[in-house]
């Protein structure tokens, strides 16, 4: 099937169901309802059964999903064999979480390198994962062409300048700086105080009823 | 306003319009029009305009927005004002990033403790944040309803129980753990790898195209 028939909002949701799935598989498990997945991946149900009939897959009553069948298509579909090899810029504490955190685990991408400014940082290892100064940016990078940006605010523009002249793809910035790309390049953006700020808000202007 | 008729998408991109207001205010710009606002904030102008109609603010033709009537109504609605205390759980590197980001700038929200298991970091400060043992975790929380987990993937449910045990209203999830609360506890939950593997998922579908 052509993956662009897919909504972004459901291409979203992949990650997340095939993580989930792969677990039920490890343990054996071999068929899925709609209602367990929606427990455990935190989806309605609903726009689980919708997003599945992009996928061709269509739950039987009393029987759900199976869950290997599942699987293979979103083995497929996420390109799980084939590995994304990224750059992870600024070995700060934030930085630092990222190299610690097990990418490989039932994932398709890999931090292959890290940069950063702080000589004493330079030339070492974190969980195996060199770490290069980054005046060696261009020349370290090699055809690695996505990168995790987790710089202090106020290098992120200038790193990102450089990326961009680089010939990147993406960048994932966890700075607070909100970075300028040309049209070509897909930027997600993740602000730790933002996301706290959201929760916050949700939670006085839209409280949830307790169901028990 | 009654502000539960914002929709939610419109609701979570109030906190991202306030910061880049707030900034112009501080530079003394005194309107803004929707275009330079969409390539700030990077949303497109269309949603820009329909968002801020909820709020009752509508930009004139050749002048755009007024900065300080928007700041105004987004303080109010923000409740910029009433700060919100928070408790942070884990002080690994992850959360020594979150305690070292200063959330009070520009923001209504505030890390008041942490909690760690490691005795050696118990009784210390950080960033002017007492560091607590997690033992005494409903000792400390005083009335802190909201809570950011940083802690091992395994540790993640039962330090959530406890949370929920003592009454917690939010939880901004920041392991790679789907925790299960009751129905009236909201969770936000950010992983780190599903964000990464979602940025490479649409690099490889969803191609931008360069427009210069």
């Amino acid at each position: 099937m052509d993956n662009s028939k897919i909504p972004q909002a459901t291409a979203k949701r992949l990650p997340l169901y095939y993580r989930f799935l792969n677990n039920l598989n490890h343990q054996g498990k071999k068929r899925v309802s709609s209602k367990e997945l929606s427990d455990a991946v935190k989806v309605d149900s609903a726009t689980i059964r919708r997003d599945f009939s992009y996928f061709g897959a269509l739950g039987k009553k009393g029987y759900g999903y199976n869950v290997e069948y599942l699987l293979g298509f979103f083995r497929k579909t996420l390109d799980q064999d084939e590995l994304t090899n990224v750059a992870l810029i600024g070995v700060g504490n934030l930085g630092t979480a990222f190299l610690h955190y097990n990418f490989m685990k039932n994932n398709n991408t890999r931090i292959m390198m890290a940069f950063d400014a702080d000589p004493n940082k330079t030339g070492t290892n974190s969980d195996g994962v060199p770490i290069y100064h980054i005046d060696d940016l261009e020349e370290k990078m090699g055809d690695v062409r996505v990168a995790i940006l987790t710089v202090p605010s106020n290098a992120a523009q200038e790193i990102t300048n450089r990326l961009v002249e680089f010939g990147i793809d993406g960048i994932l910035n966890f700075t607070p700086a909100r970075i300028t790309v040309p049209s070509d390049v897909r930027v997600h953006h993740i602000d730790l105080a933002i996301e706290l700020q959201a929760l916050v808000y949700f939670l006085k202007h839209y409280p949830l009823i307790e169901d028990e």
